[in-house]
């Protein structure tokens, strides 16, 4: 079986196709969102996640914002879809970089209704196949590191659900899968938002690939049953010295796969790589809700007004990673990102 | 503010009071339970839970089981009621324990029923203001590793909650406040049960105590950001090497601690040395139910089917841990468990 398709251009070409990660893992439903207010309000309720497939999907909505009968109105139009869907997640870089891409072919042709639409829709759809690319060069780069019957421990969600195409690190556990490899995946739950056991469980289980899911307090059990051959990971952010943010949780799984002698690999796209950090601990680290820890799918988990430590992210140090997949290879020690990318 | 009292004997003395934990954050609901079905039902449904606090109230149900006009029947009727309650948790050691003794001080009375009663209801009292002393000691023993202003990470509940008196690593905590120390809690969530969340935060707001909740992941960034001056945790069962298995989650907290160098400590009952289990290795880790990682109070948390690693403990080796506080003191490396207490 394929991986899922979690965002698509609608049949009629009229609306973003995307699949309703709210209602996962209950129920697997598909929806047109028509209107740049529609995927403002995907984004922001999370029915669509990860920062690749936000990007697209902003993109997609600002290609259908401009009607055809806009006339002079065009480009106050473009601007101000072009606004809304930015507000939506106003720290977002593939966000902000996918709009700005849009509204450079665009607003140009402002005098010319039908060419800007076809400009955009086409950008947009580059937009979308680029990352599809993306990520199979990421598969097939970090493919080369699993072998045959390989147990992969993985954090959160980096596959098909977060992006156009076959995910980030986990795209290498289908282009693996896809050459004849037989591969197991644990999946951490990933608390609070149960991103492993709600999403990476699903598609993987749905692609057909074995996956069985554990508390992340479990993860160090397993290390030292033996029952792991290599851990890996997506990355928020990669420093030019290799230190890593991703997900929280990710470090005590990289402390833990370093105690065991279990090769940990970090896979992102080259657009993760930022040369303006020089290392992990320059990382601004953002503090989500608490009522993440407090509330869980409408129950109360906590007392109602106990203070929470929640943060998004944690870092990891270059020196607990093996090494770094991105879709220009397979990048070992010492790092240097430096270079912009 | 005083630490909750979770089980006592009721106002009137003819039933045992219970703090209904299945309700905890949100609702403190006492109940009184009068009859041995309502204790095992209680036991059964988790609304009391904790081994220590478990021993107890199944003490309390059988001194409770023997009518005054039980005449002839009243050794049918005790061991019957022994044999339901004792049938609640069958590999729970301190019920067992608690009911042997029961049975030792009751049977040989059989022909004097009014005598039997007495002893029995003596006897649970017993048990149970044994169980106030030793929490006690364990938190006067565990206080001394605690300096005013200190932050303590744990784990799980090991507190008033989950025995007859202040607990047992949290007992340290309660001590240390009393004594006029200012203490901070943080208080891992604990997956899948939540016990940090729902009950050790709950306990420890009510008495006053500042405590802010974490999930299990985000344990090694605070760690890492110097946040912690030492890690508290309880155990299930200490081998005679030191080695401590305990609530899953325990171990890797104990592998970022140490990387951290913050103290490692773990607090529990003399009752937990296990003279027969050499290593750590040796003890055989229980898994439960699938469906604790795929359900949470009442949601669906990853697919239906999907397969679960998930084990009740792990196992902290010895090298990782600072010292053992019991109630007869602090042991310290190398440690030799081997004489039975």
């Amino acid at each position: 079986m394929q991986p899922i398709q979690a965002v698509a251009w609608s049949d009629d070409g009229d609306g973003v196709r995307i699949l309703d990660q709210r209602l996962l893992p209950e129920r697997e439903v598909y929806r047109v969102l028509r209107s740049v207010d529609e995927v403002c309000e995907a984004i922001n309720t999370l029915a669509v996640r990860g920062a690749p497939a936000i990007g697209i999907v902003a993109a997609m909505a600002l290609a259908l914002s401009v009607p055809a009968a806009a006339g002079e109105n065009a480009a106050v139009t473009l601007a101000d879809a072009d606004g809304r869907l930015r507000g939506t997640r106003p720290t977002a870089v593939n966000l902000a970089r996918a709009l700005d891409r849009m509204m450079k072919v665009g607003l140009p042709l402002r005098r010319d209704v039908d060419r800007m639409r076809r400009t955009l829709r086409d950008e947009a759809t580059r937009i979308l196949e680029e990352d599809r690319a993306m990520c199979r060069r990421i598969g097939e780069h970090g493919a080369s590191l699993i072998a045959d019957g390989a147990r992969v421990l993985t954090h959160c969600n980096t596959g098909a659900l977060a992006t156009g195409g076959i995910g980030t690190a986990l795209a290498a556990v289908y282009v693996a899968v896809e050459s004849g490899k037989r591969v197991e995946v644990y999946a951490d739950e990933t608390r609070p938002l149960l991103q492993g056991s709600r999403l990476t469980a699903w598609e993987l289980q749905r692609a057909g690939i074995p996956v069985t899911v554990l508390a992340d307090g479990a993860a160090a059990s397993l290390l030292r049953d033996g029952d792991v051959d290599l851990c890996l990971v997506g990355a928020d952010r990669i420093a030019t010295n290799g230190d890593v943010a991703n997900k929280v949780g990710t470090y005590p799984l990289a402390i833990a796969a370093c105690r065991h002698s279990v090769p940990f690999y970090v896979a992102a796209p080259t657009s993760t790589f930022d040369p303006s950090t020089a290392r992990g601990d320059d990382i601004l680290i953002e503090q989500r809700s608490p009522d993440e820890l407090r509330r869980l799918l409408g129950a109360q988990t906590a007392p109602v007004n106990v203070p929470v430590y929640n943060p998004a992210f944690d870092v990891t140090p270059a020196e607990l990673i093996s090494a770094i997949v991105s879709d220009r290879g397979v990048h070992r020690p010492p790092y240097d990102f430096s270079e912009p990318a």
